[in-house]
């Protein structure tokens, strides 16, 4: 017997069909002995639809307020999920946030758990009850209504199963796992048995939107393993994300594609050592604002040419801050002033791997995919896990599918061995 | 400057236009100088949609999940009408039921107020908020949450107000107050400007659907004046419900129509004393077994006659409850077997008004109106506060017309005299 904390998304309870499937899934679990607890999320579009109502308000609704409103979306699916596992003829009980003891710190909107006191939970285990737990929620020392933001169900789960000391913490979702690509893009992309948490971090960073990075970080943080498998074929194992792997021999383990980055180049000239140190302050008041405005940037790289007096300073953003970003420049002396050049029609292709510094054979290999059938590449970034590059996006998808027929991902993987 | 709760029912939420009107209306009075706390109940029909929800998952919801289910819609409601209340430049705090401090007893989906401990209001109130409360909920003392039932928000408002000390508790409904008869169905029917609790208990309990009669109750208890008005006509009075009126010199305050009453006839034959007495045994055994199920029964008579070998028992019941009652008496011995007749074609015509039976001239009035048009009457109950006639359907309105006519009532009421 097992303690196991199951996540149900969006999708998998969007429907009452989707909410009997899951209950049974829930059900099926206990029946074999194992203690299950589920987390939920809103049903379907729920969210959407209370964020639209608050629009039709006002412009800028107040973020306790917000909470207020956003957090009935998973206490309906609490209580519904609650009644489709009587009427399967087991025992449940629904858990708000903070009836299921969750705390967070005071902060609306992105709240972060500080604390979980699971004795309720508990109590319900030992009444051989299935536990329901609203995803997404919280509550501060003060009884307030906070929110963890967008993917917080999964932060909520694997907190939870982590503080429960569970075995493992199953995503449900509308996917059957982690693949090599994105499946709806690319008809080889195969499914992957496992993966390391480093991996999937990088996979999530990079565009995969199976699971939340952050709850990826927490679940390595805590080492518990998480299958992510899909609500509506059950008897897949899906994808486990663990440490526990021996001797993966796969050469990379996924490949993800980003068009939803924007480009900046910034050439900085300066004749003297004097002028560079300048450019070098400018440029930690560049990051020190980025970080100030939570705004997040990617292949950061500055190259200083020898027999050239400039330096160039490349990085991108997500498209949506590239305004914010462009204004940040031009308040910035020694960075307004010279040229810089923004595009937003490159994307993002990365290729995850473990010890990639260590195998240069991969970077040769990606390049040498791409120039046999002359895609340009713009940019580089390397690093221990992941491999970037930035292609114009006419030529993005056929990039990511050269790189993956020439690693031959398309293949069956079958050399992971998990203990679990 | 008073305090006052205001509150809003479902129609005067059911969409971001009608929370708008609602905020306004608080805000107007928060910027005359009152202290206002609001009582809000789900948007329009949010809380049928939830049961049906519920329903097409099990024919048999579990109690405590229904309430954590249902106890969403107002949730959903306060935070848009804090968040409306704060886009007028006022500042509002919500407040789920919990967070109100209304505690129930241990019951779910009827649970009655134990106590409510204000603290959280006082508070807003003293930093010059708008206190938005969730209407139809509470939670026991181990934080589950629990509803009141059908209603449950004019009881949330009266009882708000009452521990407040509020001098007023306002219902904004979509009607302007309390009429003379059902102004839907007649169209002569003529707006109250007040009258007392007793004659609102009365209204309420046989057809007038303006306010939940149970929180009439309440409010007659703690002496709280309820003030019925329109939250589409905020300028007009409304009609307000208080013990302190001087002298209304209206011969009868209303007049109800009630189509969904079945009515029972038990012809029950004794020939001695000793026969007399088990009927009257079996009569208690009929009404502890209504009350043990709950059913109400109205317009009860016991009527024997000195020449004759039977007595009749008479009564209504709601019509959805005709079938078992049937049941029950064909299982109680003395009163299954003889005949006993129902008849659900019949309407209950009951007139309001003040010490009827110390006023024959009333009662007189009535049978007048009605034998003049030659509509028959099938029983007559009278009691200090109210006169109930059985019509046969077909005649009910008409009855109610004339009667609404006989006593002038289409008339301006001139001669109320309130103290508020």
């Amino acid at each position: 017997m097992a303690r196991i904390v199951q996540k149900f998304g969006g999708t998998s309870v969007a429907s009452v069909g989707c909410i009997r499937k899951a209950a049974e899934i829930a059900v099926k679990a206990a029946k074999e002995g194992h203690e299950v607890a589920t987390v939920v999320s809103a049903m379907g579009q729920t969210t959407d639809e209370l964020i639209s109502l608050a629009e039709e308000i006002t412009s800028s609704p107040n973020a306790r307020e917000l909470d207020m409103l956003l957090s009935t979306g998973e206490q309906q699916t609490i209580a519904l999920m609650s009644m489709a596992i009587q009427e399967l003829g087991w025992q449940a009980r629904s858990f708000t946030g903070g009836q299921a003891g969750i705390y967070t710190e005071n902060q609306y909107g992105k709240a972060k758990i500080r604390e979980i006191q699971p004795q309720g939970i508990e109590s319900s285990f030992n009444r051989g009850e299935i536990p329901v737990v609203a995803g997404f929620q919280g509550v501060t020392q003060a009884n307030e209504v906070t929110t963890l933001g967008r993917g917080g169900s999964d932060t909520t789960a694997v907190a939870l199963a982590s503080v429960l000391g569970a075995e493992r913490c199953d995503i449900y979702t509308d996917v059957s796992g982690v693949f090599t690509a994105d499946p709806r893009l690319f008809s080889q992309a195969k499914k992957l048995p496992c993966l390391s948490y480093e991996e999937m971090l990088e996979l999530a960073a990079t565009g995969a939107q199976v699971i939340n990075h952050h709850s990826v970080g927490l679940a390595m943080d805590s080492q518990m393993p998480v299958r992510i498998r899909s609500t509506f074929q059950p008897d897949d194992l899906g994808t486990l994300i663990t440490n526990r792997i021996t001797a993966p021999e796969y050469p990379i383990c996924g490949i993800t594609l980003d068009v939803n980055q924007a480009w900046f180049n910034i050439r900085m000239f300066s004749v003297d050592e004097r002028e560079k140190q300048q450019r070098l302050d400018s440029i930690s008041s560049l990051f020190t604002r980025l970080n100030e405005l939570n705004i997040s940037s990617d292949m950061v790289m500055l190259l200083a040419h020898e027999d050239e007096p400039f330096q160039d300073l490349a990085f991108t953003v997500e498209k949506a801050n590239a305004k914010r970003v462009q204004s940040i420049l031009k308040g910035i002396r020694n960075l307004g002033d010279p040229q810089f050049v923004v595009d937003e029609h490159l994307a993002r292709v990365s290729i995850i791997g473990r010890r990639l510094t260590h195998r240069p054979e991969i970077v040769a290999s990606v390049f040498e995919a791409l120039t046999q059938r002359e895609i340009p590449i713009q940019m580089v970034a390397t690093g221990d896990l992941r491999m970037s590059l930035l292609v114009p996006v006419p030529h993005a998808e056929k990039a990511v599918t050269l790189i993956h027929n020439y690693f031959g991902l398309e293949e069956e993987p079958q050399s992971f061995v998990s203990v679990l």
